[in-house]
């Protein structure tokens, strides 16, 4: 059985290796894999992010533990989520918000309360050694979700990744992450933005600067061109990239800046 | 069987892949655990700390290799300590110092002179690879510590974790560690410093600072105040922090700065 | 069966948790072992060279997956390396020259073409999960490299490792990489220096740096002085070092700089 490791932590602390420790102390056959430690400190949404993109690629059954966890000890709860067939456990804080949107109605989410799950003291400063991985591991070794306590509704979400409609045609969309690159993701999806659109000519707007070019593939062109172009990315969103650059140093783009779709004129 | 791995060598280069090739190629079955391969480089206090707050979590029987060896090559001896039910594979200077100390007159500690367990090429500048990943792997796969050479009673001692006590009831403790988040831990534990004490007023001064807030987790209270406090963190140790921000650049607070227990008054 | 990871994704991004969950979802029994991520962005020669180093460390029969890969999705060849007992799956870009320069002849390399091995869709963008993970998978569940497509000669080769022969017994070697301790790793071997012309003063010149001495471990003569030193470093490879301290900080050195072996007078 998977269990994946998403967190802020950094891997410089001996926080990582207490998670793994735990798990592996509970389920000596579990298979842990480390997603990102690298989440910047206390970013919910950077985390949900990536665990949407990263998830997609595990099987059904993979149990998927996020720390992103500013209110760690508060009254902030924990929680279960079944989306899609795998698992997710952690703070109730918006980090499962895109993969159970992604799931929409068939998303279930539960209230971690029995303590049993629990390690014997859980203290009040990391509860993904105390709480969530003993959980994970449980799971693991085949408990019941519904074991961990009761089905809840109003577990905490984020805005939606969906882009917002605008007049004539035009997409309000927005950046929603800056990888290693310097690729800027948008949240615009082909149920968007058609490929009909692009060949019509739709542009993207990005503060003052304008991409017009749609590659197939990073290298497309190269050597032609400094200039920015968009793309198709891995993750299913259209991305803003430059030639053999950073598009987000380049264009300075941010995350949560907007992208507007211009209609074809 | 768990081998967790400790060391220095950063993620870049191909040191630590070497390790887990040796490993596996040793012992297929070996279950091979990064704790982290970011200690600073050379500093065996560091990795010390991480060592004795990582390893905690793990089960009986775990192999730790650690790998901060500013000495190789040199005389330094290699040694094979039990402490806690663990077994720590690594150079004698110090890096097994707090797990050691911490199990008290139950760890026994050996010198690693059994070349038969070695690589057949030793290096002098990667022990590492020739010396302790297979000293580590043939652990592993069930050969007895005795087989690896003598029992050693001199080997390399840090200064101990327990902090001084001082006039009326002060004490002198230590910063021992700095998270990522900017956490100061100290070596104060609630042995040294019970919950009464702190109850009645007391204080900790660090630099011209003086911290007089205990709180139960870090989001306690927040809001309110700025002001870095204290709080129990979960290595064990009494830890000094502030609302959303690092409390060593706040404080400006560096690793073996004194922390002043003052009197209640 | 072992398949490892080396690319230039970092460990920010969802891209590594991506190999990691197609590789299990395909093959669940694969230990996925990273050996690093954290290759400088489409440096080819030092994936290359991090590649050769490591993949000595790993039992015959071992996957390695890797990707550093400026040109995806453009015309560039998806290959297969049989090389000294062990596979290499990833793009023809000269990543892999390296480890088949040293297997000679025995190296075989073949051409990825068989897209049934491939992910359904495979992006313009992403090879990494969508070609040489699923083909790695594949290997490790018993697929025959000659399932994967044909053999091939004329695979992308960097500049061979080699140095070359100068006039009287000179030598002109290459920094071939910086580590992160700032140990300077040549591409001299024993093959080309011998321990004899060494004892004879065989001197290093490196920019307008001459390097002496030759020391047996980092620490050898410590103390002493702070001149930089040669030693034989653990992937076979003479390194300029300097004693606790940045070689290539001291000397200003960079890969790609040539270092002059003079003839002994």
């Amino acid at each position: 059985m998977i269990i994946t490791l998403l967190t802020d932590f950094g891997t410089a602390d001996y926080f990582v290796g207490a998670l793994k420790g735990v798990i592996l102390s509970a389920n000596p056959r579990a298979t842990v894999v480390d997603i990102t430690h690298e989440i910047p400190a206390h970013d919910v949404q950077a985390g949900a992010f990536t665990l949407l993109a990263a998830s997609e690629s595990f099987p059904a059954g993979t149990i998927h533990v996020g720390v992103v966890d500013p209110g760690v000890g508060s009254a902030r709860r924990a929680i279960l989520a079944e989306c899609g067939g795998q698992r997710f456990v952690g703070p109730d804080n918006g980090l499962f918000s895109y993969v159970c949107e992604r799931a929409g109605s068939a998303a279930r989410v539960r209230h971690l309360t029995n303590r049993k799950f629990f390690r014997k003291d859980v203290s009040a400063t990391f509860h993904g050694r105390d709480v969530f991985a003993p959980v994970a591991a449980a799971l693991s070794a085949g408990a019941e979700p519904r074991e961990f306590g009761e089905e809840m509704d109003d577990w905490v979400r984020l805005a939606s990744l969906a882009p917002r409609a605008g007049d004539g045609g035009a997409i309000e969309a927005t950046i929603i992450h800056v990888d290693r690159f310097g690729n800027c993701v948008t949240n615009l999806t082909r149920r968007e933005l058609s490929d009909e659109r692009i060949a019509r000519g739709a542009t993207l707007v990005v503060g003052d600067h304008t991409v017009r070019s749609i590659r197939r593939f990073y290298a497309d062109g190269a050597g032609d061109s400094p200039e920015p172009f968009a793309i198709w990315g891995s993750a299913g969103f259209l991305e803003i990239s430059a030639p053999r650059a950073s598009a987000a140093r380049l264009l300075r783009v941010r995350r949560g800046q907007t992208v507007l779709v211009s209609p074809e004129s």
